[in-house]
């Protein structure tokens, strides 16, 4: 079962933190940028193929370190078929160093499409009777829940069927998420709490060994009051905490989304692991060419101060 | 812009029907699927080969008499990288015809992250300072408006920058749209409401010459009495109207969600212009090897009831 899996991942590396892959090229060190331009030209072939260099390198700095990745399918999709291919190629890689893998797609549709979109990322394609493929090999996916039940059950239906994860959009980090999820309904509930509600009804027939679902919620580091109310609804859940770092959260806020298990939460951070070796408190230790030092350290701070935080909750 | 651009088209074509192109690799005949299979093997690479033709064919049967297509992704990404070149391939063949694109991806983010959507079908992709690439080349994209405006703002701003357009969902076709999508706030008004009032607003520096803007709304065939409603409050969205046909909307429902002009909407149906010879009425009138002219005729069907239904408005 996927939750099991993820919580062994966890508990193996003493780490509740997960580093997303959202490569965008202007993250990417120059030395790598510049051989990958020299040698496809500077364009998306180019840019994927910087893009693909720099995450095996990530990937080879945090294996040891963090439970799992977070490829943002939106930076692949952005340079096109070569970005998809490294997408592909980079949940290969991730998969080899023993990483579980959380494709961050939010995706969404009707029944039937949903279908679709599940095979792509958590099942299997059928090309004809007897014969089907995996296609990208994800263990988990993000989805968003605007559609109701009927375009989430294709994506549960394929985390029985293979052992995936699904993690259901319920709060948000970014500043305008109230505009639809605060709206406070005639129930005296807002929809967070609303969805919240759904996600636990969703997930009753994917609790794992640890008393968690492989259904899971997306609520983020920025909205800690709210993260406390959800933790309470959302018993079974295991929250997926984006928000962190670059984008504000610190490690108490992010405490709220766990259980007193130190179990519940897994808290992504994209930037300030990715690009660990431009900010300030690493320059003076790690050249460019040393990027994946720094990107280790500060991945190890990160489990550090969401360690520290947890024990004094 | 994008929404003149279509109005045009739609104008001209005297038909505001879209076809889908949706193209499960059941749904393509055999005489084309054994000769992919042949040449590329039982494989998601011989499943995306017959796909392409399958769409090109489809795509010449309509091309006179449909103003746009509108390929959802979710059918693409399913057969994996090969499925995604022949999503690039359909998109490339449907502009040289003359057809406008609506990529139907729902896609969804925080806004940095939905910049990078915005770029992968909208807007173009910076590899360096002054070099910069298209990527997937639509018109415009369906868009999911749970994470509210900061995950519109970069498509309505590449609408802008590039003249394109999207469709934000607000009630859609599905039968469970109504668990979230209906919930009445305190306001009294329910979500699909105020999504649209936020449509309206989304949309407000958008607005072309027929009066309408490049910020269009999805709404489903099958909720014609909301489409009624959602007609009055969006008055200058477009709206892309799925579920015509094989999911059970009739002309007479979609009629509600077009104006007095007769403009206001656009119509989609997938699987019934796409397996037309698979159904009893054309059976007897086409073989496999003419399911073009089947779909073709199924189209020129769907417009002159659609032209019919809004005569009597």
């Amino acid at each position: 079962m996927f939750i099991d899996a993820l919580i062994k991942n966890i508990k193996e590396k003493n780490n509740p933190s997960v580093v997303g892959l959202d490569p965008k090229i202007e993250y990417v060190p120059s030395f790598i940028k510049e051989k990958a331009f020299l040698e496809y030209g500077q364009n998306l072939t180019g840019a994927a193929q910087a893009i693909l260099t720099f995450n095996k390198k990530i990937i080879d700095a945090v294996h040891e370190v963090v439970p799992a990745v977070k490829p943002q399918i939106a930076y692949y999709e952005m340079y096109g078929l070569e970005g998809l291919k490294a997408f592909d190629e980079t949940l290969k890689y991730a998969r080899e160093k023993g990483l579980l893998i959380i494709a961050d797609g939010k995706r969404n549709d009707i029944g039937t499409t949903a279908e679709a979109y599940s095979k792509a990322f958590l099942g299997r394609t059928q090309i004809v009777e007897g014969i089907s493929e995996s296609v990208f090999d994800a263990d988990a996916l993000t989805v968003n829940p605007y559609l109701g039940f009927d375009g989430i059950k294709p994506f549960t239906d394929d985390c029985k069927k293979y052992n995936k994860g699904i993690f259901v959009l319920v709060k948000t980090s970014n500043k305008s998420s109230g505009q639809l999820q605060d709206l406070l309904t005639q129930s005296g509930h807002s929809i967070y709490e609303i969805m919240a509600e759904n996600v636990t009804e969703w997930g009753k027939t994917l609790i794992g060994e640890y008393g968690y679902s492989s259904v899971g919620a997306v609520v983020g580091a920025t909205y800690p009051n709210q993260a406390k109310i959800l933790r309470k609804i959302m018993k079974n859940a295991y929250i997926l905490v984006p928000g962190y770092g670059a984008q504000g959260g610190t490690a108490k806020d992010v405490a709220h989304s766990f259980n007193r298990d130190g179990l519940g939460a897994i808290v992504n951070a994209s930037r300030s692991i990715m690009c660990a070796y431009m900010s300030d408190a690493w320059k003076n230790q790690y050249t460019e060419e040393q990027f994946e030092e720094a990107s280790r350290a500060e991945a190890i701070k990160m489990r550090d101060e969401i360690n520290e935080a947890l024990k004094v909750m």
